[in-house]
């Protein structure tokens, strides 16, 4: 396989303003960027939502995270997250000598019990093989490939086909949970080291043969109210067990009134358990089948 | 000692729109209050601040939970919350012969580990009790009386003499916790049952002779840089350790850059450690000393 060196690379926080590990690393990077220095390329260190990270809140208008080239947009939409987005893809073309990335890593963090974990929208050879490596380092990194049937979401790090979003949970909104920042940081760190020696041509990757990608299935919402809410919560038997196997019979939600919901249909791995962002989308979790990639020799 | 009996008593919710655990329990306790039907005194459900709730923020302009009566209050400001307030109190009055309610339970989560938790305002002989009679059940129940020095801080629970604000934590804002949920639902209804032997003359309450309760001391703030925002992280080591003692050299913040810093002053005991609605309020944590009080007997 040929390896096509990558000159520029975007390292980006704050694109949901109240996660404040991506927020809170970006702003240091930003003042000192000796972390991230390389030989081989150039990083570029991005703040994405300032207003939103000022209000403490995801987003002012609307998901910044669904606002870069999404197929559904409403014209002559004023939503501040879109003109943010025209901003930022001018703002990136400009650093990187009239191009976009040639990889962006998105930093988030879920309420949900996700690890520490790459949200891939596609299985470019790139990608599968930084899972691969960083699945050396962390063992417990798990790849989740967030490719809808429907539309392109326009998530930012859509911008690039290489690079994904690493979301790391459980963390409270708006908390900064130094475990997590730094287990971000090393992370960051590792796949900065991949891409130099990505582009140097004489290291040899050792890697093996296949590597577990969750592929996504569908979303699953709560049992909702004549008002529009949640009339069952995530059952405790339920919560954190993002990336394992849901049977048949296992307990799902809980009513507020003790009664359990249980799972009826075929096994799923479930992900996104119960994160904050997701109850106003419709999503208690979503569901993927685990497969076996093989990588590229 | 003699019991005055209590007729009325308020349950409330959504205090802060983004605190699910009591917010959701007083949805539920609206549509079906039987949970909260006892003999002697009747139980009045408040779902306080919808518009922050719908929002899924803390508050809309101002912290609803520090606008009944503040001390400090300017004057002509129309901020949604003290409106708010002065509707809730009227209503209040309403519901209870035009006195304010005997007893208030104000339910509330924080991202901070504080397990079950009771926010005293006061060491009325009823709330001491209370708390007393709560750990014959739920061991791990700690009190903790937020009597601070200066200004009064306008809680809701203070319209009542009796009664406090039930903190359950860590829970992130937004999410629904469904041990944290169960286990509040589980506490309110043994308040409740406390109130139904306080009302009545017969019964006799069997109680240890004293109770330790965690007084207010200090608040502590993150370091801060230039732009106001933290330039440091509560350590790992310091997470969690909420109601535990804090000696000198004990880690405490932990910088972007790993640097740690250490607590340098007298042992304290330590509350609400990265509580998220804090850091605008310039509150890391906030230091108390643990008292052995005697209870009334």
């Amino acid at each position: 396989m040929i390896r096509e060196p990558l000159a520029h690379v975007v390292v980006a926080g704050a694109t949901h303003g109240n996660e404040y590990t991506g927020a809170f690393l970006a702003r240091h990077w930003l003042r000192d960027s000796s972390d991230l220095l390389r030989r081989t390329f150039q990083t570029h260190v991005q703040f994405n939502n300032p207003e939103a990270f000022r209000l403490c809140r995801r987003y002012v208008d609307r998901d910044l995270n669904r606002s870069f080239h999404p197929s559904d947009l409403p014209e002559g939409n004023e939503a501040y997250e879109l003109s943010r987005a025209r901003v930022l893809e001018a703002d990136l073309r400009k650093r990187c000598n009239g191009q976009l990335p040639d990889a962006i890593f998105d930093l988030h963090s879920t309420t949900a019990s996700m690890g520490l974990s790459l949200v891939l929208t596609n299985r470019t050879p790139f990608n599968l093989m930084l899972l691969a490596y960083l699945r050396e380092t962390f063992p417990d990194v798990n790849g989740y490939l967030w490719e809808e049937p429907t539309a392109k979401p326009g998530f930012f790090n859509s911008l690039s086909g290489k690079g994904f979003a690493i979301e790391v949970g459980p963390v409270a909104n708006g908390v900064l949970d130094a475990r997590m920042v730094m287990a971000t940081k090393a992370l960051v760190s590792s796949c900065l080291d991949f891409i130099e020696r990505w582009n140097s041509p004489e290291s040899f990757f050792s890697l093996p043969e296949k590597v577990p990608l969750f592929c996504f299935q569908t979303h699953v919402d709560y049992p909702r109210g004549a008002d529009g809410l949640p009339d069952a919560m995530i059952h405790p038997l339920m919560q954190g067990r993002d990336f394992q196997k849901i049977e048949k019979g296992d307990p799902v939600f809980l009513g507020f009134n003790g009664r359990t919901i249980v799972w009826n249909e075929e096994p799923v791995w479930a992900l996104f358990i119960n994160e904050a962002a997701y109850y106003e989308k419709g999503i208690a979790f979503t569901t993927a089948q685990r497969v076996e990639v093989t990588l590229p020799s």
